[in-house]
C-alpha cells in the first residue's frame, strides 16, 4: 500500500507506525513469556524466508505476520527480565523513541555542517556523562579533551590504540607504516581483558605476539609488578611499549584492575593508558560506588557503554580522550569534497575524525531522551537495585553447600559454580538455557568451568532473581541425578 | 511520567510513540519547507542545552518541545528533496519502521545464538541483494562466499584490507605484526578513490606512503597500465603488492574504474581485488545499467551502500566476500565467554567474525522491510527516475553557454562548473547553500573548483530538479554581478 511513487503515504506511515508502536509495547509486556534463549535450529529462519525478493510491493501487514511467525521464534530475548547472560544490553521506552526520531530525521553527521545538532547534542551529552559519572574534568569538551559516541567499546579501544601508536612514533606509522619502524611496538592488558584488545592489536598491525597478557592476582586483577616487569623486558629487548588497556569489570568475572598502580607505572614509561569501563564504568552513577573511578585522572582515554547498563539502545559507547588533538591527528584525512567553511573556521567538531568510519547516525538523541526521562535520580535508583539484587543472589550461593562463589562480586556480576565439577556445571547450564526460563552464560576461571549471573536487564526485579536461584537449584538436583 | 520504577509504562510508551510517529510523518511532509543546510552558528545548539543533566525525571513533552525549538534548527535536512550534496542517504517509511522494530527488540546479534533471526534474516537479505543486483553467484551464502551488513563502506574496505593483508602474509601479521615482515606491503587505488581507502591503509599499519594513488584518465578512471607499472615497480623494489581498491562511482565525479582490465592485472599478480560500489553499485537494480557489474566475477570482495540510494536508513552497507574463510580467519578470536554449542557445531554464522566490533544491531530488518514494501519493480522505478532526472539536469547545463559539464554523467551525479572561474563557482555555491533553497557540494577536478549535483533523495522529483536549475541560474547571475 503506497502512493503512485511507491512510497508510503503519510497516512500509511502513521497507520503502520502506530501498529509498530503497539507491537513493541505488547512485546515489552510479554517478553517474559518467551523462552529467553531462542530454541530454533540452524537454518530454521533462513529457510522460512523466500529464496528471491518479491517482484511486486507487499503490504506491511504481511511483513508483520512474518515478524510474528518467523522472526520472533528466532529471537534470544535480551530484554527479558530473565536474561542473565554475557553483560546486559538493556533498553527503555525513551531510548527506543530516540532511535525512532534519529531514523526519522535520517541525518548523517560526519561533519558539523552536515547537521550541527547531531554534533552539538552529542558533545553536550558526553559532557553530561562526565557530570553523571563524576569523571575528571579533563574529559569535558571545554578543555583539551572531549568525548564522542562510538558504536562499541571495541571500536573505542582501537581508536585509542591508533592514537597511542601515532603518539609513540610521532605520526610515523600513519605515514610510512609499521614495517618502517626500527623497533616493534608492544602493548599490554591483563590476561582477562576483553578479546577486543587482542583483535585491536591485530587490526592495527601490531600483532598478537606483541600484546602482553599480564598475569592476574587471585582476584583476576592485573598484577602491576608483572606489568612493570613486562615493560622493562620489552625495553631491554629493544621494543617500544606504547599502550596499556586497563579493565573496569572484566567479562569473565567483573574484576577491576588496580588503575592507580598501573597508571603510575605506565606514566613513568610514557605509555598511553586506555581504560575499558564498558560494563562497570556506569557504576559511577552511584556516589557510594565511585571507588570505580579511582585513577581516571591519570589516563589518556576512557570508554563506558551506555548501551550495556544505562537503558540506552546498543550502539552507544561513550569514549573520552584527554587530548583530542592526538585522536584527531591520528584519524583525520581531509579530501576536497569534505572541505567546508565551518571546518576551516576551526570553531567546530567534525566527529568523522574521532572514529574509524566516515558516516555516523544521530545516536545522541537516545542518550538525551534517556537522561531526561529518568533524571539523575532515576538512573541511580535503577543501577542501585541491580547491585542489591546481585548481592542477594550472591548470598544465596554463599549459603548453599552445593555451590561456591568464584570471585569478588561487589557490583552486578556474580560468578559461581556447583561443587560437583566441570561436567555438572556444563550440564546445569544446558538444562537452564534449554528450559527457556532464564539464560546464563559461562566462563573459565583458573581453568574451572564457571557460571555467570549478570544482572542488568531493565525489567529484572528481586522476584526474578529469586526465581532464577530456585531454577538453578532445581536444575542442579537434576544434573546431580543425571551424572551420578 | 512513568511507573514507580521510573520506567515508561506501556500506556505512556504508546502515547509518546504515537506522538513521535506523528512528529515524523509531519516532518517528512514539511521537510521541503526548512532551509536544507542548517543556518545555525557554531555553539548555538550546544549552548541552548543545560550545562548539567536534570536531577529529576522530565516529561517527554518537554523533550519534544526542545526537539522543535533547539534540535530542528540545527538539522541539515538530508531527507529534503532539495538535498543534492555529497551522495544521498535516503530513507523511507518501511526503513524507519524497521529501525524502530530493531530498537524495540533490542537484541545484540554478535553470535548466531544470541539471536538466530538477527543472523539468518541478514544472510537471506544479502542473498536477496545478490539477486536484486544480479551479482556473481559466488557471493551467495550457499557457496564459499557470503555477505554481511557493515556500518559503512569504510569499515567494509578495512575488513577487506585486513583479509588481504593476512592472505599475503599467510596470517602472519595478525600473529607477529607488520614490524616482523621482511617486505613492506603495498596497496593501490585511483587518485580519485574515497578517502576511506587511505584511512584504512593507515589504520591497518601499512601507511599512506605504501598506498599508491594511481593516475586517472581524462574521465577520472584509474589507468590500468599505470596500475601495472606501479605494481611492477613495487615488486622490483622488494615490496609485496597485496590489495587494490576499485571504485564504481567516485565521490568527486562518479567515475567508474575499468574493473575488467584492473582485475586481470591484479589476478596476474595475485593481489586482492576489493570493489567499492558504495554509490553506484545500487545502479544494478536496473537491468539496462548492469554494465556497472562488469568484472565483478573476478573480485575478492565487494561493497554497496543500501543506505545511500536504496531507501534504507544509514547504516546499511552490504559487503560480500568470495571466500568467507579468509575474512573469518582474519577477524576471529574466540574467548571462552563466547564459546557455545551452535558455534562449535560449525553449522552457523557468527557475524562478529565478519566485522571490527563485537556487538551488532539487527540491521537486516530495515532492509527486509524496504525490499518487501517496494518490491523489485518499485525499487527499479525509483532508481530509474533519479537517473532520468540527472540526465535532464545535465541537458540544462549542456545547453547553457555560462556552464560546462566536467565529467561523464551516465547515472545520478552531474559535475559542472560556471565558465567564469573558481571564484565565481565558490561564490555561486555559497549563495545557493546560504539561500536554504537547495544544498550542493563541490569537488576539484583537474585542479578546478567544480559543483556536484548528486540526485537521490527519496522525494526528489523532476520539479525539484527544474527548480534547482532555476536557482543555480539566478545565483550565477548574482555571482557574476558581485564579482564583475
Amino acid at each position: 500500500m503506497s502512493d503512485q511513487t511507491g512510497h508510503m503515504t503519510s497516512g500509511e506511515f502513521k497507520e503502520h507506525g502506530y501498529a509498530m508502536i503497539d507491537w513493541i509495547a505488547n512485546y515489552m509486556e510479554q517478553v517474559e513469556k518467551y523462552p529467553v534463549l531462542s530454541q530454533v535450529s540452524p537454518g530454521d529462519i533462513y529457510n522460512k524466508l523466500p529464496e528471491h525478493p518479491p517482484q511486486q510491493a507487499e503490504d506491511m501487514s504481511a511483513v508483520m505476520k512474518d515478524v510474528d511467525e518467523i522472526v520472533l521464534p528466532g529471537i534470544t530475548h535480551w530484554q527479558s527480565p530473565n536474561f542473565f547472560a554475557y553483560f546486559p544490553a538493556n533498553v527503555s521506552g525513551p531510548s527506543i523513541l530516540g532511535e525512532l526520531l534519529s531514523a526519522g530525521l535520517g541525518v548523517q553527521g560526519m561533519l558539523w555542517s552536515t547537521s550541527p545538532a547531531c554534533t552539538e547534542v552529542e558533545t553536550r551529552m558526553l559532557d553530561w556523562m562526565v557530570d553523571l559519572l563524576d569523571l575528571p574534568k579533563t574529559f569535558l569538551s571545554s578543555t583539551d579533551g572531549g568525548g564522542v559516541i562510538q558504536d562499541s567499546a571495541s571500536s573505542a579501544a582501537i581508536c585509542a590504540m591508533i592514537a597511542a601508536r601515532e603518539r609513540v612514533t610521532a605520526g610515523d606509522v600513519n605515514k610510512i607504516g609499521l614495517s618502517g619502524q626500527a623497533q616493534p611496538l608492544a602493548a599490554y592488558c591483563s590476561a582477562d581483558a576483553h578479546s577486543s584488545i587482542e583483535k585491536g592489536a591485530r587490526i592495527i598491525g601490531v600483532g598478537s605476539q606483541f600484546l602482553r597478557l599480564i598475569p592476574t592476582d587471585e582476584d583476576h586483577r592485573m598484577r602491576p609488578e608483572a606489568l612493570e616487569a613486562a615493560i622493562e623486558a620489552d625495553v631491554a629487548a629493544g621494543r617500544k611499549p606504547f599502550f596499556v588497556a586497563v579493565t573496569l569489570g572484566t567479562t569473565s568475572c567483573g574484576a577491576v584492575d588496580p588503575l592507580p598502580a598501573i597508571a603510575a607505572i605506565a606514566r613513568r614509561h610514557q605509555i598511553w593508558i586506555h581504560v575499558d569501563g564498558a560494563m562497570y564504568g556506569i557504576t559511577a552513577l552511584l556516589p557510594e560506588c565511585r571507588w570505580i573511578n579511582e585513577g581516571l585522572e591519570l589516563v589518556d582515554s576512557y570508554s563506558v557503554n551506555a548501551h550495556k547498563w544505562m537503558l540506552t539502545n546498543f550502539d552507544c559507547n561513550c569514549f573520552w580522550i584527554r587530548n583530542k588533538e592526538e585522536l584527531i591527528s591520528s584519524l583525520s584525512i581531509l579530501p576536497e569534497f569534505l572541505v567546508n567553511k565551518a571546518t576551516e573556521s576551526g570553531a567546530v567538531i567534525d566527529y568523522r575524525d574521532w572514529q574509524i568510519p566516515l558516516g555516523r547516525r544521530f545516536r545522541a538523541l537516545k542518550l538525551w531522551m534517556v537522561i531526561r526521562h529518568y533524571g539523575v535520580e532515576g538512573l541511580r535508583t535503577f543501577a542501585r537495585e541491580h547491585v542489591q539484587q546481585a548481592q542477594k543472589f550472591a548470598a544465596y550461593v554463599e549459603a548453599d553447600d552445593h555451590f561456591e562463589l568464584m570471585a569478588p562480586h561487589p557490583l552486578t556480576l556474580v560468578t559461581f559454580r556447583h561443587l560437583g565439577g566441570d561436567a555438572i556445571n556444563e550440564r546445569l547450564l544446558d538444562i537452564l538455557n534449554e528450559s527457556g526460563k532464564l539464560y546464563l552464560s559461562h566462563c573459565k576461571l583458573s581453568g574451572k568451568y564457571v557460571l555467570r549471573m549478570a544482572i542488568g536487564s531493565s525489567k529484572t526485579t528481586e522476584d526474578h532473581v529469586d526465581q532464577a536461584w530456585a531454577s538453578i537449584c532445581q536444575a542442579a538436583a537434576q544434573a546431580e541425578i543425571e551424572l551420578s
